[in-house]
């Protein structure tokens, strides 16, 4: 069969093994070609290719639900739900999702993006079919980087205390979560890997404990209590932390043979409660180059199938704003044995890695931590150390109570450095860094700055660094920088709160925050064009807001546009809004950002063109509303 | 030494056994006597007076950190830190805080309010203390309940894998958080807690083992192994899966025995690496009424020491917002099948108890684990069930990435009822549900009500019900109802995003959202008496604002005031701010409600005084500030 021609997953049901493995092929090729093409997931799909296969072997798709946690596993299961053929569009504009999406297909019966939270999302499923009297099977497959999130633990501590609600956690065991794994856990399961399968080792002992002299007939109480314990013994070898909460253990089994997956997948579906399927797989299997450098190949850009290596750029582009910010704090904590930069199984994404390299010491990865990132970091401030947060907007998501409670609320010095705030582009709604200038800006004693390009990024870490009154936070974009020139030292702190005039007009005021302030010096250009002369802010701080600067020219100009990339709602325009009511300044703001909408994948420049974010856009728009000018030509 | 002469924790060392039992005598009857006459937790700090005393003996706490998670256990702390001569003013204002403050003892080395961030914040220390090369001790105590907490596990995760980094978790196990345990987690220290200590089994086991027959001589290669295991084997009877998650472990020991509390310590002390010391606590111990009510005497209002029943009231006073909520919602599932409730470990202070006792099968306790309660109901709705998710809004912020990425953007029916929105009181900072309008309010999909009064709130109940289009939220306010008149049943759902008019008049308009609607009654009937004729809007949702309702008042008006019992950046006030510069209407709006800064332990009463809240603070305000007037008395 081909798999052009399967549209149901259930059509793999009776196929032989000889067929399977040939599917497993097709989803092979297809996956290397639409990544190598266009970039995306490379290793995790390829580490589940049998497994997905067998397991879907095993359920009735009309009825069972799968829920694959982060999703970034999932693009197997999208070439067998119905989405081979236009699996090359993938993570295009309107194409196939880089992650689940439930409006996107009945068999993505859960949206992920984040990872850690199939296990509750199933338990929630399992939960209301025993409460509605239904009948069908639940499977949260899990990788083992994100099992160590807390809130996967919570769901098995839940799941585990109900022997009567059937369910199945399968383990998909790589040793790795984008990073190297990190914790007990994770070392615990890679004991468990190097064990025999529990059946082997629990017969054996068995077996040789029959021959022991005397047994069965002196043995004292400790000595039957021991015998009692032969089986937890055994168990203790592969799964007993498992078995202790409360779920019955299958495993470890080979990730990519398919006669053991279907066999055990088909056992464990007997049992009764939880049940967790322990598969040893290998990510990035199939294709050696990724299977030698796990961490190299999570993601990628296209590239080149034969070597592996990305397709050199036409033209040399501007360093990464990751790359500036390891860069200058790398610089800055060579110096200050203080700085600690910490990451929550991000290393590679925010660049910390190269941080890592020069100063071990000062680094510290939590795994797919961010609650304990963040208060592992209160602590580390509270004994006078200057601990730097690289979070991603949307992952710090996760730790907002403790940002809150533990930072806030304490007024703690942490440094929170939120790389890919705004528009993420290709990884879509899940990944959108749309709100935390709106969740920071309300909690009290936070410092909130964001830079208008690459080098005022490096002032700005110099600033976050030497902010020891409190929390400060700093937002930056994904990708590239503008291309002005850095320094490679003596950068200086910004003083908190103080914005700067980049431009001078009476005409308008324009606010930009962030990547928004080229945008609004665009739009000032433009609307020279049309004889209308702006002042243009670059605010630089959120909070505290620059009103010694703002007020006055608004005042005096008396009219306001505000331009950032994040939610409107609670966000930078907001804030100025707030700011001039307050101070009885009654003068037209008009607000661009992000509407009240989840902006789906697309590249970053299509998302903002269908915001009406791009400069001409938004120069067209303040013509209309505030000079009663329609022009034909917004170059 | 009577308690009233103990400035320093250090004082207790060298005292005798017999000492230090008059000490743990003296410490309960202050405990008892202050929380009888004014209220607070009484339990969490009877069960650790022994664990505490014995604690401070072997610790130095000029250099030592202590870190006590939640903080309601730590009143022994207090009392042994300075604090026994000031303990009367236990939780009133200016007083002593019912939780732990940095700002208000040196030896509150990290404050707490939230349960599970001990371990997190003590590895920070720990870590932080090697980096700098210092050398002392971090402990961190953790009850049962908090232990099951996600960001508790992913600490254990973390520390457990750094076996140089010498760190103490006291794990303070009385078998409840709040309300009995939930959990695989709990079974399984239940199970530990009955088993004799590690040491005793361990050593007769080997004994026993040498005098098996032929052991040593012709042992398999399997029954090496076998020998290897005693002590894993014994282990495992007790703390298996805390020693394989990396941690040394030591218990189960009797916590109210002070010579075996402190010779454990004193050995665990000694160990290299993260070492777990697990007690045995009674909740309540040494006050019978409390040992046999645990979950009743979790925390108290003012209470007869002799009866142990509440004082009664002077007045009746209208029922609590909690009880009006738990009945109507009871009353509605008992016809709908499909409503769940859910709760994170706060079945009492939510009232979900009620609702537990008449329809068990429709009522989930998930432990102290806001994260899987929020994405669990998520996978509830997903399954057409109508999940109600009842959870304080400062404990809401521990599930604010599942909000966002498993409701908000699948778009799912999760009924979110925020108890203690606003002003709380007396718990103070940590526990004030100031944010929840604004970190709401930013997300997509989201629809944000909060009722006037407790007659409304049975109407939002519905309306939550029947609202099955995407995700809702309901605030409101701790304690009791304004008094107005219930209705037993008949109630009717509000149509999403109305408001409604409460009074008329053309001087101002005054927006109240919430509890704050009562206030602008008030406030109106002051204005009134100054020739100012308001008129009253009761905004009923934030989001969707009535913009149909509100805009052309606020226009024809001219004069706009809101009102929130929450923060002002971001909240209710901007939301009306953004409505009307939105819509091109200029007129001054003033905003009330709470400033940027953290509101401390009080009655609510004093803090809405001290914030300026009350009817004639405001009514003076507007008067000022619209009518130029200077009234000399507003009443």
């Amino acid at each position: 069969m081909h798999l052009s021609e399967l549209t149901h997953p259930n059509q793999l049901h009776g196929l032989s093994l000889r067929q399977l493995e040939n599917i497993a092929k097709q989803i092979r090729e297809k996956h290397l070609q639409t990544i190598a093409a266009s970039g995306g997931h490379l290793g995790p799909g390829l580490g589940v290719v049998e497994l997905t296969i067998a397991l879907y072997q095993t359920l009735d798709l009309d009825h069972d639900k799968v829920l694959w946690d982060v999703g970034h596993q999932a693009y197997p299961h999208k070439m067998l739900t119905g989405r081979y053929n236009h699996f090359h569009t993938l993570r295009q504009k309107n194409g196939i999702a880089g992650y689940l999406k439930r409006c996107e297909n009945k068999f993505d019966f859960f949206g992920a993006g984040h990872a850690s939270t199939s296990i509750s999302a199933g338990l929630g499923m399992a939960m209301a079919r025993d409460l509605k009297g239904e009948k069908f099977k639940v499977v949260a497959v899990i990788g083992d980087g994100a099992l160590t999130g807390g809130m996967a633990l919570e769901a098995i501590n839940h799941a585990g205390h109900l022997p009567h609600t059937n369910m199945m956690v399968v383990l998909n065991d790589n040793e790795m979560s984008i990073s190297p794994n990190v914790g007990a856990i994770s070392r615990y399961l890679n004991k468990v890997r190097l064990s025999n399968p529990v059946q082997f080792l629990s017969d054996t002992l068995e077996e040789q404990f029959k021959h022991l002299p005397f047994v069965g007939d002196q043995l004292s109480p400790e000595m039957e209590r021991l015998k009692d314990s032969m089986k937890r013994l055994s168990v203790s070898k592969v799964g007993a932390v498992i078995e202790e909460l409360g779920f019955k253990y299958f495993g470890p089994i080979d990730g990519h043979n398919l006669e053991e997956l279907i066999s055990t997948f088909k056992q464990a579906h007997q049992m009764q409660g939880p049940v967790l399927v322990h598969v040893a797989t290998v990510k990035g299997k199939g294709y050696a180059i990724a299977e030698q450098d796990q961490v190299g190949y999570h993601a990628q850009k296209p590239f080149d199938l034969k070597t592996g290596k990305a397709h050199p750029s036409n033209k040399p582009t501007p360093p990464g704003y990751s790359k500036v910010f390891t860069h200058t704090l790398t610089t800055l904590a060579e110096r200050n044995p203080k700085i600690v930069g910490i990451t929550a199984a991000m290393a590679t994404g925010t660049g910390l890695d190269k941080f890592q390299k020069k100063l071990p010491k000062q680094y510290i990865d939590v795994g797919i931590a961010e609650q304990h990132a963040v208060t592992l970091a209160a602590g580390l401030a509270c004994e006078g150390m200057r601990p730097v947060a690289a979070i991603y907007s949307t992952f710090l998501q996760r730790a907002y109570d403790q940002i809150v409670h533990d930072v806030c609320i304490q007024n703690l010095p942490v440094f929170f450095c939120l790389d890919r705030a705004g528009i993420v582009g290709a990884d879509g709604p899940t990944h959108q860094g749309m709100y935390d200038i709106a969740y920071l800006r309300c909690l009290p004693n936070m410092t909130i700055m964001a830079p208008k390009d690459e080098a005022e990024l490096q002032q700005m870490v110099v600033t976050g660094i030497e902010h020891t009154s409190g929390p400060i936070a700093m937002r930056y974009p994904r990708g590239n920088g503008v291309g002005v020139p850095l320094m490679e030292d003596g950068w200086e702190a910004i003083p908190i709160g103080t914005g700067e005039i980049l431009r001078s007009g009476d005409d308008i005021l324009l606010l930009g925050y962030g990547t928004m302030v080229q945008t609004a010096m665009q739009v000032a250009e433009m609307l020279s064009e049309h004889g209308v002369a702006a002042t243009v802010i670059n605010a630089r701080f959120v909070k505290p807001l620059d009103t010694e600067l703002i007020l006055p020219l608004a005042q005096r100009i008396g009219k306001v546009v505000t331009l950032e990339e994040g939610c409107l709602m609670g966000g930078f325009g907001s804030a100025v809004a707030e700011s001039l009511l307050d101070n009885d300044i009654l003068v037209p703001v008009k607000r661009f950002g992000v509407p009240d909408i989840l902006v789906d994948h697309a590249s970053p420049n299509e998302s903002k063109a269908d915001l009406g974010l791009t400069g001409s856009q938004i120069a067209e728009k303040v013509l209309q509303m505030f000079f009663s000018k329609q022009p034909s030509v917004v170059s």
